[in-house]
């Protein structure tokens, strides 16, 4: 047969965002030999198979005894088909109870494959036309914007300002939308070190946002895969837990707090929908079309590990959280010591994975080419989490998933490459 | 704030289909002591808990000796977020080949969430704009009707016919909707033991729908979740393994032959695309954004299950092949010993978990509610496989989950409840 062409397929097929994604793994894969600032990926440090195996004898263990299922009921949820919105979602419900202090009925949770299937379930819900449009704080995380892609629905940016978010600029965008006949249902912020710029919301800002949601009738999807990784141990308020109007949809992610390879993560909707039923109950007769329940083999993992470690995310995740906060440390001197003439410029995240860095130099994938290339370091052009133009001077840097000595080296490349952009750019300062 | 309204919600939420399932699972959930025929569940006979340890245990063996890899390798591999397309693809294209005879390039092979995933990824690309439509012989899985109504594409039914599909119907529809400007893009089938009907296809047929394909120039999805389960050991070609023109996308699903527990299915889509690259590639963009890759401890369970036979499933599913060989038998002679004297009719598949049943008396969802209230026996009407109307007077049989007992005792309730219906809707023949 003659080939498909491409402009027969879905749109989301020709659009920047997921052609970007391609381009980063395919650099990534090309140049296996560079140390990596690109990949937001957790550390390996403490991963063992062994304690997959152990987290699920801990889960058959906990239904055995703590449920009273018999072997036979044991085997059929493990291995048969199941329930749709999954069955770690009491677990989860109760982590959000110790870790968060969040109180959230455990059939408005849905355990989902991964945060992102979480994100197209949401969104797929509330597109029912073309009327209805997202917006994101800019720059936005790709999943959100390739998810919002794959149901046809705009994204539409907004300004992050100084508290995390413009609140000015969100309802402006709202009001806009509306006068030109639009419906914006929800707005996706991560209030907690956002990917891809490390910065947080505080806590005026947060309700703040939840008023103008209730004021002028709006969603907000608050994403929180980075929240537990924070320099400091207290942490602020979820919007989920100063969310008394059920606007706030919580999407969870257990990708960085367990294992990635598990691909669990979760959405809490306990928005009343007309009929009866919450939000939930809709997500999940999507998701029955999508992806039918999530692998229980891979929730029971996830399971066991709470219930390793009582509940909490907090306590599980200690010796990955010093990592992450010596790394960020490593970072951020390792930049102060290479740059100290103030040819770069960059924000100090108080938790997270990522750091913005400012450069006088265009940082676009031609750039991303050299440096990879000829000095061996990789790291995220900005401009891929920008919707149209943005980000043309900015680069992310990613530390979760290096060795002190590999963020040393790392930088030293990076320092190497920078010079010699710098140099060959003519910009002098 | 106020409930979200589901007229404000997508369309899909207000579709029967969805409404379907739901319905049909809130009955099972209500009459849990039911015996049910309704389940089209592989059997759990032969789970066991530890034979995941084993898989797993296997594939890390693989891994280790057969593919090199490293301790630090094989825990990122696993545990780590990974490949797009998977990481038992290659496995997966020597299973095709050792089982079915079908030589697919790995890279061509995107191992999904079940194939549920797979449905939605194909039609989510093939489905561009308003005029795309795609094909699905009727009565129809819901799975794909439910994908279909995810990505806003209308199906069209095609009559079943003598050979499992009317072909003459078939080209009908593409040509009428062709001149309605519409774009047929692809045709769902079920060649082995279809769900709901239990029909096969010919082989005959099988080459007809071929050659119409190239003809018309459209797609063929071929979904084969029962195919291994027949009657009889030798088995007709697949469409793929006829395919001599990449006409056909191989819709795959591990969840019969392993567990549905890990949820693994796959897709072969080796269609060329204008601008390189099969549509396998762009089917693996969309999976970024939906669920960004399959569980890796999800599919090392299933892979390790393939290496421990050979990488042949013919060989892994033999005993339970044989449950439901005995089983369809018991509910084939169950039904000629209690039905004697023509009261019903029902069809006699050489394969797979279904058999349908002709009544005289309205089979509809109510008629389920008097089967399970009054007599603890479900089954499912057939009604829910067709769009509109259709199967008002034909419920559906599944016996692959039940025992012996199950099958007598279940068939009993059953011509209790169907003599009732017929004595109450004065039907004589």
């Amino acid at each position: 047969m003659k080939p498909l062409v491409v402009a027969d397929l879905h749109a989301s097929l020709s659009d920047p965002v997921l052609e970007s994604m391609n381009f980063l793994n395919e650099v990534a894969g090309r140049f296996r030999d560079a140390i990596s600032f690109a990949a937001g990926r957790p550390t390996e440090k403490y991963f063992e198979i062994e304690d997959v195996e152990r987290c699920l004898a801990r889960f058959r263990e906990h239904l055995e005894v703590s449920k009273g299922l018999d072997p036979s009921q044991v085997r059929r949820l493990l291995l048969q088909y199941g329930r749709t919105k999954g069955i770690v979602h009491d677990l989860i419900a109760t982590n959000l109870a110790v870790d968060e202090g969040v109180v959230v009925d455990p059939e408005a949770v849905v355990v989902t494959v991964g945060c992102q299937e979480a994100m197209f379930l949401v969104l797929r819900a509330l597109r029912a036309d073309e009327r209805d449009v997202v917006l994101a704080v800019s720059p936005t995380y790709v999943g959100i914007a390739g998810a919002a892609q794959l149901v046809d629905m705009p994204l539409r940016p907004v300004r992050s300002g100084a508290g995390g978010i413009d609140l000015d600029h969100l309802a402006d965008q709202v009001r806009g939308a509306r006068a030109a006949g639009r419906r914006p249902r929800a707005v996706y912020v991560v209030p907690d070190f956002a990917n891809p710029t490390g910065t947080s919301m505080d806590v005026r800002t947060r309700r703040a946002l939840l008023r103008l949601a209730e004021e002028l009738d709006f969603l907000v999807l608050e994403d929180n895969p980075y929240g537990l990784f924070g320099d400091h141990d207290e942490r602020p308020p979820t919007l989920k837990g100063l969310d008394e109007n059920t606007r706030v949809v919580y999407l969870g992610s257990l990708a960085k707090t367990c294992f990635p390879g598990a691909r669990i993560g979760y959405v809490v909707a306990d928005q009343p929908v007309s009929g009866g039923g919450v939000l939930a109950d809709e997500l999940s007769k999507i998701k029955s079309m999508t992806t039918v329940n999530t692998s229980p083999l891979a929730q029971a993992v996830v399971g066991g590990k709470l219930l390793q470690h009582d509940y909490s995310l907090v306590a599980a995740t200690k010796r990955e959280s010093d990592v992450y906060r010596r790394n960020r440390r490593l970072l951020l001197d390792g930049l102060a010591e290479r740059f100290p003439g103030g040819e770069l410029s960059w924000n100090t995240p108080a938790g997270g994975f990522f750091v913005v860095v400012d450069v006088p130099f265009v940082a676009d994938d031609q750039a991303l080419e050299r440096s990879a290339g000829g000095h061996r370091v990789l790291w995220t052009p900005m401009s891929h989490f920008y919707r149209g133009s943005g980000g043309e001077h900015q680069l992310r840097l990613s530390c979760s998933a290096l060795a002190p000595g590999q963020i040393e080296e790392g930088l030293n490349r990076f320092r190497a490459f920078a010079g010699e952009q710098i140099r060959e750019s003519g910009v002098v300062r």
